[in-house]
């Protein structure tokens, strides 16, 4: 076997066999096979694709490169969600202890974020104190005490698709189906979760505009989870808005901690609330907790209504030495001051957004990275207020701008004027869940 | 500009800007852009291809990344040929002299054989004392005081094609029309010819085995050529059989060098003569040195039969140093003693072969090389008697087999004898020359 066949054999649209993905990952990852011979691999997989046994055979050989969490010993049925990625998704930390609360027990290894989203991993580090990086023994430990756990994906998960990622990355490889799909499911599958829920994001806040494109995705994911035992389910959600209302990294934690408060339901942003617990009862579903959807959304509905939730967040974050100041409505985080306001124009309807432009907004502001090193401003941020189809008035606030330069907030702001759709006439709401597979 | 949107652009099918192209090749050798990232492009070039306008900017920035020759003060018309390679294609050393008795000027770089396939600088280093090797200067004088001169490329001819050809040749993207032609264009520009003559070959001992495929790349080539403001002449010609009898380095030479002897023409090989004398007479013709074809060919004719061919090889060879024995019919080279027979296993006809395998055979005995520094036998080799279409008789000699080493030789006559295909019915002869363009 030599990598120059698998390249001309992938170039032909030949489908590979099991031993010529493990060479070539493995070669890669060990140094043996160069980048130039690999970024040749990666564009005739663009070209000719791979079918599911072959992206299910490369998100093994990429799990199989690293480590895998042993979460035979834990005490209750493990479950784990994915997003694809949005502007405003802080769901991981209301659905983590969600799910704790509801008798799942949640390994969540989790990201940075780059170009126009967040990661949940930056969201954390606006708790004082927040640990994102632990041995994998403790983080387990945690999963057991608390239920949940979020940490940082340590170098020794997945590395072969930390290095193809970089290499994607610069080679024009990256938006491709069955590379998309292994790089994901290597590091979900590593966690070791019986029961992985995708939140699969489409429209112009998502990595994926398309919904066909999306299902191609959705069917791959599945595929391969389902190819090493485990459940799998798939909503597909609008990313065509912001998801809630706070956009930026302290605030987004704040408002996502707030709506698990008690009596903190209420408040929230109904687009958060809802998906949030739909992803969650596909999760106790997916688990065998609940019978059927809707007893599962009942059972979520009890976790969060009861307070276990509550209890659960309180008990997760203080496993990971976060602080957190339960009387103050920031928790103690530190925020940036208001510092400009986007209004709208003239009376009328909110007809739509490039929502990409509102994380770029962001990252303007500091709030976002364009390389994997920069650091990032967590406490600037943005609300959001209206959804589309709300009705405003002349000079209604539509969204707030938080910021310590004024001068950089003014910029946001007009960058959020600017991406908006106005309409003289009655606009339809966006539906927030598309589908489910 | 930067190199991942080029790729981006590639990918999406879009043709490139002139600027782009300089930018990526130039980039790459400068050490500035990554072989990684060139080899994406190359392979979304591979799948995508390059226009006409494209392909003609690519040869010229490879051109243009080294030296050409300055044929101006040269005292007649020059031309050149080039050929796509195959088996026995030692057309090269007859048609020079050829040519230079003809009145034209011929500047020829030549290469090295790789593959099935000789290179015409190997066959000519069977000459004792030949210099292949020479200042542009000498090499630039010899031809106008000898009418020819071959020598190697040198390492400032086209450097961006040495590195990206062996890029090319790492990464699965040899076999791609645009990039085979920008690279045979880039090395024939810079010698200076004001006319090239293509010699396309097609057939199993041709790296092109099918003639639409070929018809893309003599398009693609005059395409270039004229873009340049050259003369182009492209000859499609059969290689599904050795060309001439004589296989292997110092046995071709002779071979080529006989037939020019006088008297000579008659005992060569009429495949050779008859494709030889055709491609330098579309070089004649091209050059303007007469007015059609047919006036070309008997110029040509008279150039050999009249003696002048002789004459213009022995000044061509003595002024490269190279000193040839003419009392002798192997002219002082060094060939090796017969080792081994093919004979014909029953009566019948030769029906064909793959061509290939006879340079194959070669390589085996010694004769060929895997790789560009793998060390040469000059003097092993074969001679191959009969042509597609003859009738042979039981126990008739098919190809005697020269080689040092008995074991070898046997294994090449096996090679030989294995790919042979005969016929109890009588066979058409293949035609030599398929299409002019």
């Amino acid at each position: 076997m030599n990598i120059l066949q698998i390249i001309e054999a992938k170039k032909r649209g030949e489908t590979l066999a099991d031993e010529q993905i493990a060479f070539a990952v493995d070669g890669f990852t060990a140094g043996e096979i160069p980048e130039y011979q690999m970024a040749a691999l990666l564009m005739a997989v663009w070209f000719n694709g791979m079918d599911p046994r072959e992206t299910a055979s490369l998100a093994g050989v990429m799990l199989a490169s690293g480590a895998e969490l042993d979460t035979a010993s834990l005490p209750a049925p493990t479950a784990d969600k994915h997003s694809t990625g949005g502007v405003g998704d802080k769901v991981s930390l209301l659905l983590a202890p969600l799910a704790a609360a509801c008798g799942l027990c949640v390994p969540m290894l989790s990201g940075r974020g780059l170009g126009h989203t967040g990661g949940t991993l930056d969201k954390l580090q606006a708790i004082p104190g927040y640990r994102i990086h632990m041995e994998n023994e403790e983080f387990l430990d945690i999963v057991g005490r608390a239920g949940c756990a979020i940490v940082g994906q340590s170098a020794d998960i997945a590395p072969a698709d930390g290095r193809i990622y970089s290499l994607r990355d610069v080679t024009g490889t990256v938006d491709c189906v069955p590379l998309i799909t292994a790089s994901i499911m290597s590091k979900k599958l590593a966690a070791g979760p019986r029961t992985i829920v995708i939140d699969l994001k489409t429209g112009s806040g998502a990595f994926m505009q398309d919904l066909n494109q999306a299902r191609e995705l959705a069917r791959a994911l599945v595929a391969v989870g389902e190819s090493h035992g485990r459940h799998m389910a798939v909503l597909f959600s609008d990313m065509g808005q912001p998801l809630g209302r706070a956009i930026g990294h302290a605030n987004e934690t704040i408002e996502a901690f707030a709506a698990l408060r008690p009596g903190g339901r209420e408040q929230a942003p109904p687009d958060l609330v809802e998906l949030t617990a739909e992803l969650t009862a596909a999760m106790v579903l997916g688990a065998g907790l609940a019978p059927e959807q809707q007893a599962a959304r009942a059972q979520v509905d009890e976790a969060w209504d009861g307070g276990g939730a509550w209890t659960a967040l309180q008990r997760w974050v203080a496993a990971q030495d976060g602080r957190l100041d339960l009387d103050r409505d920031d928790f103690g985080l530190a925020t940036a001051p208001l510092a400009a306001e986007v209004t709208a124009p003239a009376d009328g309807w909110l007809a739509g957004m490039d929502c990409r432009q509102l994380g770029y907004a962001l990252a303007d502001m500091g709030g976002g990275r364009k390389q994997v090193e920069d650091p990032l401003d967590l406490a600037c941020g943005m609300e959001f207020l209206p959804a589309v189809g709300d009705k405003l008035a002349k000079g209604d606030v539509v969204a707030r701008v938080h910021c310590d330069r004024s001068d950089e907030a003014e910029a946001a702001a007009r960058r959020v004027a600017d991406t908006l759709v106005w309409s003289g006439q009655e606009v339809s709401a966006r539906p927030l869940i598309l589908e489910r597979f």
